[in-house]
């Protein structure tokens, strides 16, 4: 890349050196980092990544070091380079799904193709007909069509029922006529779309004889494959600019009368998640290297000195206020990516059973997962911003790492429906099932069975045995056992469903009045599963398979110790952070508050010589996290000054008086 | 603008129309909204809008319409352009300075002269010696020099005492050499400097006979005023792109022995401070505008008709989550508003008596408007972000006007230093506070003037003359009373002040171990802050001047009605927000927490008819909002796919598939 300006060789950065603080940081651990990280992972995973990453880091079309200066356009054209070359790559290298999995989140940019990888391929796959597999899956998997698909309209996001476009049936020709009735009908929203697409899946109403049948799906040829302009009746576009995932085209696309066969029709819907776990390590392994590179004032009641005796500043992270912003992120971080896996392990173990006819997990499983996207993913995005702000005036810079970042995660928040949405289902669950436990508890059946399986049962089997009952605890560190902290869970998780309950039941609440209870409830649920899920990886039961990853850590004492310290952190954050339900219900008393708080803090102290080392373990490259301020090196106001000498508008001198009318003094200086 | 894509006119949006459902909206408001606008800005106020608002809107160097599809080279030009232009008016239009200030409000995008004009010129002005003055501040004002403001470096921001730069004084010239010892010392953020300032003010250690004096500001020539190239020995970069604030060149600069005139120096330093209020009027006015166009889902349990009896969706407006979420803003808006204006006052009583020797409000002040600073631009900041989530998909839009507006207004929270900063000097002045009223309780003095002036020592007081009072309140509607509101957030600030001065003089607890409580205290006082004059200015008291603009409120049974309703919200919403520290101090019980819940709700109901209106009052002309969701007039979809139609994007086509090495198939398609 081009330098537009020459820093003297001679000047570095004034002591200590940023490599010698991270190096302090690292020396001061008390666990094996790569032990860590070989039980996040496992060895194949960890050997995939290193393959994938030595391709990507070598080859300059996945070049990332002129992405914080493009406009929307040489964006787009960059995303769309990538994305043909990695087609390429996958076909040429052999690469398994999995490799090609990791390629994409280390590329770290949305592209034109995205979501024909991640829905277009899918839904043909999973919902088409031999017919369509014939048709389109083949071309699709070759890319040699490529496609999107387009439900969300410009008058309707979330609410499928209540789309606009129609798709008529014709008895006469056998096909169907799609049509936008309205503006509000367009398309709008749909990734690849815009530019990209030549085909698309489209929910559109199904008419037949009159009758609305509701939405469906069908999948339609939108450009022509050869001169790739829009198929006749069709207006297609690029929505415009974004906060972020402007590397992608979002469409929007308007139908006048189309035509297309009646085997276009698409049969059932799809659904797709994702996690939060690695948007929470990645925010804190920038934040807390940072955080030790970076000094700010002398700490006067407690010195640093170097070895040559000088006083130096106070690196932030010795600060309790940026520990207790920080390592609360590291905690959540490891506890997203605990419950990440044992939900995939039980949507596995739901597959197997399901085949066999035993459907018992689906409804703790679908309600758990959609209060779980809501509450991780908001977490992410909070503590991704925070993280952010904790760099001070070097994280509102893109060269942190963090802006792109948050704008492409954000919309995370939003897709699959606002969040807000997302609780309401899991809400109708807890209450159907806190109903059918009072119902059991009154015919005096037991549930000993099931409540040992499905802790929802459990927590409010065990809030109906006696609630009214108090938390007993009496010191700050009777806090620390697992048991006191899922019963503090439990009970305010089934106290708020119980008073909700009651409000429907008895006082004829309607549902839009409770929202608010509703998407707290919701919150509370799922905070009691990844508690329980961090202690359950902890402290596995008998009846669990342990694999080679959950080997390494329970052979490890130094590791088992050091995440001990991080589940217990963030279970009694997340507590402290949402203290007024706990005392509301008063199953902890003020008094006890007071002692949770002292129990937080003694909690910071025991993680704070593991802070650098607990994100080093995360082992995301510097390649991904494209940060001057995270690099694994330390080395942050070399890369600030290094990067800012290549931003373009160095490259023009400007007339800046406003007494001439010219711009420019030279458009382009000569370059170095 | 070019559009790319031509849309049948025949489309229009499904019903009801936007305009409708506002026209339904305004029609419902129990108040006269022009009557609240006067009341919060005044007649002149208002007049020195539209006049400046007429000039800008029929400028073409004003128009807006490019803004969002700029990258960053190019949306730098348009600033610098836009400068160059409003100082030209500014000087033919005879503008005054308050009509300069409407102006640059309106235009809403800082520029390459925003510093001159904020920091560069104040800081001759107040700190300059009469020769500075003659030197520099009449070619600065005349924009015949273009001055920053380089303060914070690559290595330290808002430490002043850690700064590295040196100016060393060598007597035998009578002159200062600048130095930056170190590539940490290179100066960065600074806004202009980049490439438009030829002037700087430099803050920088003075050093003479060997002796560091610590940070002084000077003001060095860094350009040639004919090529406008760097001056020998100095380095000038603009730091690269950032979150927002791109079309500003941020500027680094290096210094290799640059000798200065002693002259050069100032002695004294400066400080600014900004508002809240508008930023938060701003997001609450897009938000619930769109809340009542946009229609999600039909309420069964309560469904829309339309006059022609068919059944709509129902405005998102009407779902209480959207309630609580948005109406919390709108009373926080009216909230800073009033505290802004009163702070304002206050400081110009303060100056006025200051120069009879009287300084006793400065303690006040200060204290107050750095929490204050710090509480109100992180509450915008969250509200901006909260409001821009409740547009679902759409918020994510550059066209929402809620992407580019947040990440211009997010460094309100980092600059003059981290929010957690500030809030210790607040916290500083509170706990010397509290041991003085201790000391005069003991010597049994009473502060019976004092505390009548002084809040701080009136809750103090209160607290101390019983710690262990509860609130008395026995129903949901006794939360509406102002007395009962207050002694709430007094005993919570007291309790919190209490609890730590105890800590920190009796358990030798270190200032840094308590960080997270010192926070805390500063967001109790300054919520107390907000409440007391959100109610002073619905209660004057008798001693108050009462102006112009408080005349026309008090006049108005409608105003003051809906204006307590707002208040009340406020006070009780943000009591449920920090409820925990109200409940774990014991003040306030878990029953009567469940009594503030029921009240909140009640005030939503009663506020949800006047929603629209109350954002109108704000009158935030459709120039400002820059906003497709926004617009006064609901055209929301209408000019959502007019935007879209003008991306530049839609002007290329490109060839998608991965086969070709080709990225486009034609560059630029015809314009229409």
């Amino acid at each position: 890349m081009t330098s537009y300006i020459k820093i003297p060789s001679h000047l570095t950065p004034s002591d200590p050196q940023g490599s010698e603080s991270l190096a302090i940081e690292r020396s001061k651990a008390t666990f094996d980092v790569k032990e860590l990280t070989l039980a996040l992972y496992g060895a194949d995973e960890l050997s995939r990544r290193n393959k994938v990453l030595k391709v990507l880091e070598s080859d300059p079309t996945f070049d990332k070091s002129n992405i914080y200066y493009m406009g929307r356009t040489e964006l787009y054209e960059y995303a769309l380079k990538r994305d043909k070359k990695i087609v390429k790559l996958f076909v040429t290298n052999k690469w398994s799904p999995e490799e090609y999995q990791i390629a994409l989140r280390f590329l770290d940019l949305p592209g034109p193709y995205q979501v024909h990888r991640s829905m277009f391929i899918p839904t043909i796959m999973g919902q088409g007909t031999e017919e369509q597999k014939r048709k389109f899956l083949k071309p699709a998997i070759r890319h040699e069509i490529i496609g999107c698909y387009a439900q969300t309209e410009l008058g309707h996001g979330s609410n499928v029922q209540g789309l606009e476009t129609t798709a008529t049936y014709i008895p006469e020709t056998d096909e169907f006529v799609l049509h936008s009735p309205h503006l509000t009908s367009a398309k709008w929203w749909a990734g690849g779309l815009g530019r990209a697409a030549n085909h698309a899946i489209v929910m559109a109403r199904l008419i037949t004889n009159g009758k609305d049948k509701g939405p469906h799906p069908f999948i339609v040829q939108i450009r022509d494959l050869t001169t790739h302009e829009p198929l006749p009746g069709i207006i297609i576009g690029d929505i415009g600019p974004k906060f972020g995932y402007n590397s992608i085209d979002n469409g929007f696309m308007l139908f006048d009368h189309v035509r297309i066969p009646r085997s276009n029709m698409f049969s059932k819907f799809s659904q797709v998640t994702k996690g939060a776990g690695f948007a929470l390590a990645r925010a804190a392994t920038i934040a807390v290297r940072y955080s030790a590179v970076r000094r700010q004032f002398v700490d006067k009641e407690n010195p640093k000195t170097l070895s040559n005796g000088r006083i130096v500043e106070t690196p932030v992270l010795d600060y309790t206020m940026q520990q207790y912003r920080l390592f609360s992120v590291i905690a959540q971080a490891y506890a997203v990516y605990f419950t990440g896996e044992i939900t995939f392990n039980l949507y596995k173990k739901y597959v197997e059973q399901s085949s066999s006819g035993d459907f018992s997990l689906l409804a703790h499983l679908h309600a758990s997962t959609s209060g779980l996207k809501s509450l991780t993913t908001a977490m992410a995005v909070d503590s991704i911003e925070d993280c952010r702000r904790s760099c001070g005036g070097h994280g509102y810079s893109d060269f942190s790492g963090f802006t792109m970042f948050y704008q492409n995660y954000l919309p995370n928040t939003t897709w699959e429906g606002d969040n807000y949405l997302l609780t309401q289902q899991t809400a109708r669950y807890l209450f159907k099932t806190y109903r059918e436990v009072i119902h059991s508890k009154q015919q005096n059946k037991i549930f000993t069975l099931q409540s040992n399986t499905n802790p929802t049962i459990y927590y409010m089997s065990q809030y109906l045995s006696n609630p009214n009952q108090k938390c007993t605890i009496t010191s700050p560190s009777d806090f620390m056992n697992p048991e006191v902290q899922l019963a503090i869970y439990g009970y305010r998780a089934a106290h708020l469903i119980a008073q909700a309950v009651d409000q429907i039941d008895n006082h004829q609440r309607s549902w839009n009045s409770m929202l608010v209870e509703i998407s707290r409830i919701s919150r509370a649920h799922c905070q009691y599963i990844l508690v329980q899920n961090f202690i359950l990886t902890l402290h596995p039961q008998s009846s669990d398979s342990i694999n080679e990853k959950r080997r390494i850590l329970h052979n490890s004492p130094s590791l088992k110790k050091v995440l001990t310290s991080v589940c217990n952190l963030f279970a009694l954050h997340t507590i402290e952070k949402d203290l007024s339900e706990f005392l509301e219900s008063e199953y902890l008393s003020p008094k006890q508050a007071g002692m949770l708080r002292v129990q937080v803090s003694e909690l910071i102290n025991e993680i704070r010589p593991n802070a650098v080392a607990l994100v080093d373990a995360f082992d995301l490259p510097d390649y991904l996290l494209h940060s001057a301020l995270g690099r694994y090196d330390g080395k942050v106001y070399e890369t600030m000054i290094d990067w800012a000498s290549k931003e373009p508008l160095n490259g023009i001198t400007f007339d800046s008086s406003p007494y001439s009318e010219d711009l420019f003094k030279k458009k382009v200086k000569s370059k170095i």
